[in-house]
């Protein structure tokens, strides 16, 4: 299966996807959207929508997965975050794909075991997960972590559903 | 000229249409689009895109204009505004429409003459001058509003354009 990490955000929308089979997890790309802070609002969230319809088209992702940030700075920063964060899951959705919010701090606790670790510390350990993505950037990086996240709790899932299954058929 | 008004929430997202010609304005149609808070944001945010996608075919508005809300309240919830409102955005933007923002307090300046208006002198208003509008819901009033406002700053734009014309061709 091939999941695809969003990190949005108005000025650089960072986004990663993995391939993940069974345990073993693979690094396909990763990358960001930008757009120009010179152009109307319209046209920025445009940019953004159309890179990530690219990116969707490249590598066909079968799932999505985006963080829920919270900016704690002012209410005018959140707005603006809000605004891609939209627009971002409106072009994974409109490309048919199942998109899955995770909080910064399951993404955190996933990926490096703790729910408070450091942006450095993420980075560092989506580095030894998927040593193909060698240096990428923090918002590729940060897209990564969130693919990873998802990966690790769809196969807890499907481990939870067959341990189920086979309780059942054991009555 | 027919110009879209737009009043972005992510549970109901108001919207007006008026005419405009020179001064006369003239009440078009208006309502809310809506999404279910049981649904998933993804499709939530898909629900009101199709939305308006559905009005802009219906009612064929030249141009769009969008309040830049400021919610104070936190950053979740500014969060969630902004989801809402990029989409608004993006959906006028993919149907050919330039979106003009305006200030909260410049939209209550443009309609009841003070910044600090209050939503209840804002509706009165709107009711004066767009008669045939008669009891919208508050959210298809605030979007009216914001239509109005777009038309009250475009007129004096063109008027502005003209007199600068007149001025060049006589000197």
């Amino acid at each position: 299966m091939r999941l695809l990490g969003l990190d949005p955000g108005l000025q650089r929308t960072g986004w990663g996807v993995i391939e993940a089979d069974g345990n073993h997890l693979r690094f396909r790309a990763a990358g960001v959207v930008v757009s120009r802070p010179q152009d109307p609002l319209a046209a920025r969230l445009d940019a953004l929508y159309r890179g990530l319809q690219e990116v969707v088209a490249l590598y066909r992702p079968d799932v999505a997965a985006i963080e829920e940030t919270v900016v704690n700075v002012n209410a005018g920063s959140s707005l603006k975050l809000g605004q891609a964060r939209g627009v971002a899951m409106l072009a994974a959705a409109h490309a048919g794909l199942l998109v899955t919010e995770y909080a910064s701090k399951t993404v955190k606790r996933a990926v490096v075991g703790t729910g408070a670790a450091q942006k450095r510390q993420v980075a560092m350990m989506v580095r030894t997960l998927l040593p193909a993505s060698g240096d990428v950037g923090a918002d590729a990086a940060d897209a990564l972590a969130v693919a990873l996240c998802h990966a690790h709790h769809d196969a807890t899932q499907r481990r939870l559903a067959a341990a189920y299954a086979a309780a059942v058929s054991a009555e």
